[in-house]
């Protein structure tokens, strides 16, 4: 299988969209250098194209296996992830006092796309760290942070994150894993927990769980859930490891996609953990680990998307099927306007999708570390709103990318071991895990949107407004055609904001129907401002064209559905009432 | 796995739809009696639910197998051949001449129906039956038709065509298979076909292959096929069994999906095969066997996502999980409006691409047996003008239906052996083959469109305003409001038919670049349309209250777009002009 990073397009999505250089403005990151940026992102594609790209076949077919001794990877992964830590991509937006580079959040998300989109089972391992070192640095000890941080940001050991059970899956809140107090001030942890992302392995010493579970006092429901970080091997006070704890992988996962990622069911039997924060206030600190895993699963979408687009240019190119307009004899399919379109299909909706994540991860730079408070907290506003967005919108594209990029193989692309095939497969699981895609809408219409009155989603909408106006004055055909459609999708989203915003304050489930259509709407008309944004003003050149290209076709071929979809929206409660005979047992 | 066929609705869609009284007023059909319907359906749902459902699972987890003698179905799948055979499943719609009981298309569609949404891989079997025998009923001498069509449409026997090779997929034209004549009329056929669908297996003592080959002195390209009909035994005069002919399965692909249809290579080394209608004339002949090929893979969609429909109405019976509106403690996630929306887009999808099939099963009986030659002829326009939507539309929503099906599993859904994760998996072959659905939206504007100026599609547009305004004159409010819609999404199809009949004139790359967006458009009015027929006028009760929550639900969620998508159709070409930079090389 093969993947070349788009490090063109990514570095211009980093400048014009994630804006570096205000990021850098902040002086919060004295480390940055913007001359950095292109070598960081060639060593990314080298270690993405040559090292990763080559086991994703591999991994697919192989899997990860569950032994007597505990998970064994897929072959190449355990030299893959020496080589990952070796070039110290790990660390690279993680702070300098526990061995960080403190690099801005997007080049991370720059790397990490490359990284998913050679391997996304892979690229999961990586991710879940992301999760735990959040989650500590956030909510740990500096005792803890002291223990596990440097080892997990290296990347020499690696975290997971220990939420779900059978019965605790959206609702974490129902959890019975307990958690007892030893005498030395640590925990017994016992309980089952599944789909343990990378839950074992053995690339790695040490493996360190952040694990929700129930103290024997704590009120039920989410309220009485606490966070504990218990490490497969203790940690001596000298660093070293000691004996091992009481937890293991007692199966993994049989599923449609990401073969070479364990999915491990996690058994933990008085297994010794310590408390992270406060007890029971664990559910914070699970929105801490899901943030930040929302947003990187977005970026999977956008890597995997990406892949499937690869694959497909590169089958059009080469399969010679009947005739085509223009061409002598033989024609390759991508002479086909059929074809065409899947092809700008994929790519304009990887590229917004591309723009919406790393804007996401932008804003949470500038929340974190601008010296404004009012920007910080408008930027924290910036990236709560954008998160559910990046997450779901990216993820629903990621699922219509990859199915083109079958179809456009045709009956090769059924084929079990087609890359078009991985990619369709790897890809299913990104609507559903760290929060469906569903949860991802009500949060947006609620949190979200109605948390603060739709203050922010204004601010976003006069964004759009003003990359519409930016558009037309540039009297160029194109751009005011693109401006033409996102004033009327920007009209329509405005209209539907209106409407949720009441729906949401009148009856909850009105509102909640439409929730879906609503996240829909929303993500087409910021992701076409972005792709726009991200055209205008760029010098003639290749970058320009393509970029024009990408917002034309994506204004052209989506925006016209907004006042569909606003509708949709409004008419959700409507319609579904009476509905329930839709699914009433005959 | 479960399934149980939906038969009221399926009832109600022969009824109202498909129209069994007009088919019968024919005169064409005297063994049909309308009391046959209802004990068909029923016996048909127990060979689906109780036969063919159970090894559904069995047979996506073992699949066909390869062996020194040919190929072995999944464990169970002969026997329920076998008692398919029995049940006299595979001749209800054939002539009474062969052997056929000589009833309408439709009912055949609705039994069809039920046993893919019980057993894809296995309807697949007689799917290809159906083709090989309408090849042979309408091109095949009348000796070939004695030898061959008895025992085919009592079943005993299986068709099965060979059309692909790995250079002729969708342009069968570039085939090389090579065809010579023997001295006693027959020829020797050679070559290598693949993607040949239960080319082989051992559930039956005899298999018929349809091959499309070369005469050598043939003109290149798609006028110089002829289609051969080769059996896997020779047979004698007298009906017995002689020698086997000299091709062989020797290799299976392996698959996303489908896993127990086993898809063969096959090679033929101086098979012995008959001409089937005239010398050069094979692609006429394998319009035949595809067109109702089309139909019957457009109802595996139907089938498909009314099996996921169902296993997502279960799962969201089931499982508990948090608090919903109304509900005291756990609630199962029924419950949720976003949850709602899935399973009502599921039925009214579901409900509409049966809709569609099934009306064009019900003119492809008018095309050829109404005493009127008018009707007929325009019954025949009809049904060409469905065939892609029937294909196409039904089978891309499939795609969508199935991975909402996924999604209300939520992690479940991910894991390779639940059954949503497999009717995704199966599905997705559906708007690959047989013509991939880019190909049925050239033949829609092109052939069926443009072909007779766009007078088909007028008169299907003129029977759509006549349900809207029956629709507006009951004064019921839903209805009042289905019409409304129904009003703007004709408009919009009314212009989007303009503008294409106008383009594919003036230049047929600009329309072909809408082809894929006016398919779309067509099938979500048609659909609406057509729900809405079968809503109206229904007496109060559970049918009623059903029809007309589809109708409306899917008039409030999907009609809204029509106008984008009319925007899409006619935006086409020109956002595909200079978008060629999104798919060159870096």
């Amino acid at each position: 299988m093969t993947y070349t990073a788009p490090v063109s397009q990514i570095a211009h999505t980093l400048s014009r969209i994630a804006r570096l250089d205000e990021i850098a403005a902040t002086g919060a990151f004295p480390n940055f250098d913007a001359d950095l940026v292109a070598p960081i992102l060639d060593e990314a594609n080298k270690l993405a194209r040559d090292v990763l790209a080559p086991l994703n076949a591999i991994g697919h077919k192989t899997g990860a296996k569950l032994t007597e001794t505990g998970v064994v990877p897929a072959p190449g992964f355990a030299d893959a992830y020496a080589q990952f830590v070796q070039g110290g991509w790990m660390s690279l937006a993680f702070p300098e006092a526990f061995g960080g580079q403190g690099l801005p959040k997007p080049l991370a998300l720059a790397v990490f796309e490359m990284i998913h989109g050679a391997n996304m089972a892979f690229g999961l391992c990586p991710l879940l760290s992301f999760g735990a070192i959040e989650a500590l640095l956030a909510h740990g000890s500096p005792e803890l942070q002291q223990t596990y941080l440097p080892k997990l940001i290296s990347g020499e050991w690696t975290g997971a994150m220990n939420l779900t059970e059978p019965q605790a899956g959206s609702d974490v809140g129902a959890l019975t894993t307990k958690a007892v107090p030893n005498v030395d001030g640590s925990y017994a942890i016992s309980g089952q927990k599944i789909f343990i992302t990378w839950g074992d392995h053995d690339m790695t010493e040490n493996i360190i769980q952040l694990v929700l579970a129930r103290l024997p006092d704590a009120p039920a429901g989410s309220k009485g859930i606490s966070l504990f970080v218990a490490p497969k091997y203790f940690v001596n006070a000298d660093g070293s490891l000691g004996d091992r704890n009481t937890f293991k992988c007692i199966g993994l996962e049989h599923k449609m996609g990401i073969h070479a990622s364990p999915t491990c069911v996690m058994e933990y039997t008085n297994a010794k953990g310590w408390l992270v924060g406060e007890a029971n206030k664990g559910l914070a600190a699970m929105f801490t680990m899901m943030n930040s895993a929302r947003l990187n699963v977005g970026l999977e979408g956008v890597a995997v998307g990406e892949a499937a687009r690869q694959a497909g240019v590169a089958y059009a190119n080469e399969r010679k099927q009947g005739a085509a307009p223009g061409v002598q004899g033989f024609a390759t399919i991508i002479h086909h306007p059929d074809v065409q379109r899947m092809l700008a299909t994929m790519s304009a909706n990887v590229q917004a999708a591309r723009a919406i994540c790393y804007a996401c991860g932008a804003a949470a730079d500038l929340a974190e570390h601008h010296p404004d408070e009012a920007t910080r907290k408008s930027a924290k506003a910036r990236e709560d709103l954008l998160t559910p967005l990046a997450k779901a919108w990216s993820t629903d594209r990621a699922i219509d990318v990859t199915n083109l990029g079958v179809q456009i193989h045709g009956g090769m692309g059924f084929m079990a071991e087609t890359a078009a095939a991985q990619f369709y497969l790897d890809a299913r699981i990104t609507p559903i895990y760290e929060g469906t895609n569903g949860i991802q809408a009500m949060d947006l219409v609620g949190r979200k949107l109605s948390g603060d009155g739709g203050a922010t989603m204004s601010a976003m909408i006069a964004d759009v407004r003003d990359t519409a106006r930016d558009a037309r004055a540039t009297n160029q055909p194109k751009f005011v055609a693109i401006s033409d459609r996102l004033d009327t999708a920007t009209a329509a989203l405005e209209s539907a904001t209106a409407w949720m915003l009441t729906a949401m304050k009148a009856n909850r489930e009105t509102g909640l129907s439409g929730a879906t259509a609503y996240l829909r709407l929303a993500g087409d008309v910021v992701g076409a401002h972005l792709l726009t944004r991200a055209a205008l003003g760029e010098p003639a050149g290749r970058e320009a064209d393509r970029a024009t290209a990408a917002a034309h076709f994506f204004a052209d071929d989506t925006l016209p559905h907004a006042p569909g979809l606003a509708a949709a929206v409004s008419a959700g409660a409507e319609s579904l009432r009476g509905a329930d005979v839709l699914w009433a047992a005959d």
